[in-house]
Parts: structure tokens; sequence; C-alpha cells
């Protein structure tokens, strides 16, 4: 609906702001990426709490569950959009996320001039790593493909970091 | 609907971030406050185009009606929240904004340690400057009280800079 996106718009432009405020910070486009996640992952811890109880999803028993609530109910829910996923053929431990509308970048048609390794939209690295380590679930996350350099979707990879049976086990403590 | 407080969540926390990192940047409260004026006035420069697009109000005919607009329509379209609206005794041309609740302030208890001249929420004045400067309406826009610095209510105060009179000539020629 129109609010929606009114919103939205409000959200976009104020992460926009966000982001010039961290390139005039910091001149290594690393450093401004590093605060991007670094403020996405302090975001993250908080905002799954609120996901939790909305959502009343059921506890995922898999890294596929995971990462298909996150793409299909998060997203959904705090972004408006719904990511495809796709599995790494070598290991079970690898996931990407694909966004064809990114709605964070709406107004941004390039990455500010030399800022060719600026992860523009990193914030949502660090928000799915908070997340996830609330939910007891290590995890590095990056992106690995990105419209703004000129790729031709973005795509975010996640990677857990432990095998699930220790988990199994630790809950059946 | 739960999909409007997800999202109005996550512009929060990540509104939070922001100011945190203008507080780490600049050591002066003032200097915070102007830069998310700044901030604010850009953004309302861009929003303002995609308000009139959505909100096909007509065109306002006096400041009385352009606050109530303010208020009533663009304040609810992407914080929302419909402040109450009053009016200066004394002057024309002073309107305030009267927010009992302030969505922008949700997660956060009290100003920063120090911080005692933070206002927090600046970049909503800078938002109602610049969205009233492209409609050919310069104005003072300013925190009158501030539920952050403990007062009763948070109210923004609006001052129209020159006499309406002036537009209507110009919009005969």
């Amino acid at each position: 609906g129109c609010c929606n996106s009114c919103r939205r718009e409000l959200f976009v432009l104020t992460y926009g702001a966000l982001v010039a405020q961290l390139c005039k910070d910091y001149e290594k486009d690393e450093d401004v990426n590093k605060y991007l996640d670094r403020m996405g992952y302090d975001i993250g811890i908080r905002l799954v709490e609120d996901f939790l109880a909305r959502s009343a999803v059921k506890k995922c028993r898999s890294y596929s569950e995971t990462v298909d609530m996150i793409a299909q109910v998060a997203f959904k829910m705090y972004l408006g959009i719904t990511p495809s996923v796709s599995r790494s053929n070598t290991t079970e431990n690898e996931f990407f996320l694909i966004l064809e509308n990114n709605p964070l970048v709406d107004f941004v048609e390039e990455l500010p001039a030399g800022r060719t390794s600026l992860c523009y939209c990193n914030i949502l690295c660090g928000v799915i790593r908070g997340a996830l380590e609330m939910v007891h679930l290590a995890a590095e996350v990056n992106f690995i493909q990105d419209r703004l350099k000129g790729d031709d979707f973005t795509e975010i990879g996640i990677t857990f970091l432990k095998k699930l049976e220790d988990k199994k086990h630790k809950r059946n403590k």
C-alpha cells in the first residue's frame, strides 16, 4: 500500500544519509563496510526478539529452514521483498539469498565516486549475522554480488560456522 | 498492521545508529543537531515530490492549511502518527505540532550520557524545512519541547518567514 512505500522511502533516504556520513568519516571503503556491518549487528540482536514475537515461527530444524525463514518471513516483514534462496553445491553450510530488487538502493544510481569497494547495503549482512547469533547460530554473512557494482543481481552469502549436530546435542541436554 | 510496525522498527533502529554515529563524530550537541537538521533537509527536498505525487493534495491556501496537511497527511503517511496542531496567540506565522507519541524514540529511554542539548529527532525539523522550501515556503522549524528532555510532550515549532500575501501576488503573475 501507499503508506508502506512512504515509510520505506523515509527509511531508505535516512539510510542513505547514514552511508554518506560514514563515507565522510572513513576514508577506506573497508572501514565503512565494517561499520555498517557492526551497526547492522547491533540492530539484528535487537530486532530478532521482535521478529520471534511477531512471526510466531516454529523453531527451525535445519540451516535450510532457517534460511527460508530469513528470506520468506523476515525480509518480507522488514523490507517488503522476498529473496530467492539457493544452496551451495559443494558445502552443506553455505546458502545464497538472491535479491532481484533491493529497496535500500531505490534512490541510488551508483556507488559514490571513488567508493568502488563500498558494500552499500552491508548493514543487511550485519542484521542477519546479529539475528542469527541471538538464536545461537554463528554465521558469516557477506555480499557475493551487488547490482551497484555492475553485477546482474544482488546476492548475499550466508555460511553457517558450526555443524548443526552440535546444536541438537545441546538441546537434548 | 504488523508489517508497518516491523518496518518502522528497522527504520527507528537505523536512525538510532545514525544519531550514535554523529555523537561519536561531533563533540558538541549543537553540531550533531545541525547535521541532523541538514540531513533532514536533504531528505525533505526529495521526499516532497513523492508526497505531492502520492497524496494528491490540493494547493494549500494558508499557513494553517499547510500545517494541517503536514500533521494529518504527511506525518500519518511517513511516520504513522498524527500530531495535533496549535497556533501561536501572538503571531500569525507560528504554529506548533504536538506529538503525543514519537515513533522515532520508540527504543530510546533517555538521551545519551552527557548529551543534554541533543535534539535527538532533529532530522524531522530538517525534513519539514526542506519540504516546505520546495513548495516555496521558507520556515524555521525547531523543537520547542522534547519528552527525552523531561518535557510532558514533544512539540515542534514552525515559523513561516514570509507573509503569505507575497506568494499570492507571485502566483497571479
